[in-house]
């Protein structure tokens, strides 16, 4: 394929959203292809990921990493096959999921591949959900930060979710009881029928605290949380002695300017003995291929599902982010560009 | 001396205090003392401690021990003399540190003694703070959860105080820059001249995070807070990323019923990969008496500074715990009764 002589649809960042970006901060153009340099090489991306993380990609100030420039690709992971190159360790045929951005192809270089996939043995698809940093996240932060003993009590919040679906059935592996918070009663459903959670609660039903004594009257080892907000505030309140909480993200608090307010946490941490530990996967970096190999082996044997919610065209990205915000998904949003 | 015929004079809790006990909580009796049991020995306290966490045990609700109960001997630490024994490993004339209350004499039994003192090197007062919970506290939390490495910026919050003060000395020991947050002028410059702090702060000043920021230009790696609230919101915006927060206590926050609001901090942990941990003595008994010669060695050989204010007279008990909320203490706070 020649892939200079393409055409390159792109989604750029156009306006700086406060809070959850929407469809108006964004454009659409395109744009040719240059030439490559040495040690670069042209990705066609098959997958484009959307993921809640790109909120703050987006979003002026303090972060993991610095905001997505106005008028540039907005930043975001997928996974696609090498269609040129003038790399060595990174020939024409081969795949590889990283930092790709909304767009059809992308120049790339070492730097921008987190995992590379030399020989897929699962639908591509996999290697930018379940495979990639979801499943990731749900791997390092359950062991890393959770330490999950057989026995345990696990609580995660959107238990149905791309990376809450993964957690939940790896404390299972691990032998522990698994809690799942959704709002949806079809999602509440899926942890049950088909992510293995022992009990799934409705978290905006009146009653929460009382539903959760209800299935775990010892309280809670393990919350991963990857929502905050009031939701976190009840459920540190229902934590055991010696707990350990996950903060993987904050999707339930709208904007963090101006800074919201809460319940003081302090004292249920203390008395508690909590480990609170923020998580942001792109600090593990070098066990990601290790992991996701693991990770791939569950599938292979069956002890590992996932759902994908693939979505076609890439104009659609933007709207599939709300979605995602809004709860509007089934499984990994993914665009087929 | 026959302990039996000696009056033992104690200080009660009355009232269930919503927040600070105050002084009309207390009431003074003086009863007789009846035979001991076999298994049982009576102790002559020399000092009784004053601790802010004789809040958590007087006030109702959730804690990490029962509340006290109304019309008994207010809860405390000491340290004693055994007079009389009916437990041949408590014989007369050892001392022992622990649950003996806010009285002259307790009649204790193994499960009351937190370390026993059977040759003192020290003077014995010091058996009650900087060998006491105070410095277990602070040696035990510091390194358990604050995991200091050499080249650390580490932040004290009451850094003069009975555990803060050899927080910033241990941090000091294990190759740190150090960092005291007082609000009394005295008391910071006691943080610089006798306890080694390389920066005293005073947090009541405009200024506070522009202070820690010219202090600490890359942030703080590990947090030793004893007070929460709002400095405790600000500090943790000061973290640098991967950094570990010992919650140690909460004494700024006057009350927790009804529940106080702050800053929502899941954000700042998750962003800054923070480990925060809750921290209460209590849970590491095994170890009380290793690590209380440790401390003892490094007072005697001249690495660890400690400071008591010792009040003459039980009647003075319920004030000085006053005081030691408002900050009117020089050091720990003992009562000779």
């Amino acid at each position: 394929m020649p892939a200079q002589s393409s055409r390159n649809r792109r989604i750029l960042l156009v306006n700086r959203p406060v809070g959850i970006p929407q469809p108006s901060d964004f454009a659409f153009d395109e744009t040719g292809l240059v030439p490559l340099e040495d040690g670069q090489f042209l990705v066609r991306n098959c997958f484009l990921s959307v993921d809640p993380a790109q909120r703050g990609w987006a979003n002026e100030g303090a972060n993991y990493s610095n905001p997505v420039p106005l008028g540039s690709v907005m930043r975001a992971l997928a996974v696609g096959e090498i269609v040129e190159s003038r790399h060595a360790e990174y020939p024409v045929g081969h795949h590889v999921y990283g930092w790709l951005g909304w767009q059809d192809y992308a120049i790339a270089s070492p730097k921008h591949v987190l995992t590379r996939i030399a020989a897929p043995r699962l639908p591509l698809s996999a290697y930018a959900g379940v495979l990639g940093i979801n499943g990731l996240t749900a791997h390092l932060a359950l062991h890393g930060i959770g330490r999950p003993k057989a026995g345990d009590t696990v609580l995660v919040s959107t238990a149905a979710g791309a990376v809450g679906s993964v957690v939940g059935q790896l404390a299972r592996a691990a032998g522990c009881t698994t809690i799942g918070l959704s709002s949806d009663p079809a999602k509440l459903a899926m942890c049950r029928d088909r992510f293995g959670y022992d009990h799934a609660i409705n978290y905006r039903e009146p009653g929460l605290e009382e539903a959760i004594s209800r299935v775990a009257p010892d309280g809670i080892d393990v919350f991963f949380d990857n929502v905050g907000g009031e939701q976190l505030d009840k459920m540190l309140r229902k934590m055991r002695v010696g707990g350990r909480v996950v903060q993987c993200g904050t999707a339930s608090v709208p904007s963090w300017t101006p800074p919201p307010t809460g319940l003081r946490n302090e004292r249920e941490l203390l008395m508690r003995r909590l480990t609170w530990g923020g998580f942001v996967v792109f600090d593990h970096m070098a066990v990601f291929e290790e992991t996701m190999h693991a990770l791939g082996a569950m599938i292979e044997d069956g002890s590992l599902v996932y759902d994908e919610d693939v979505r076609e065209g890439i104009a659609c990205a933007p709207q599939a982010l709300v979605d995602v915000f809004a709860g509007r998904n089934r499984g990994k949003v993914l665009i087929s560009p």
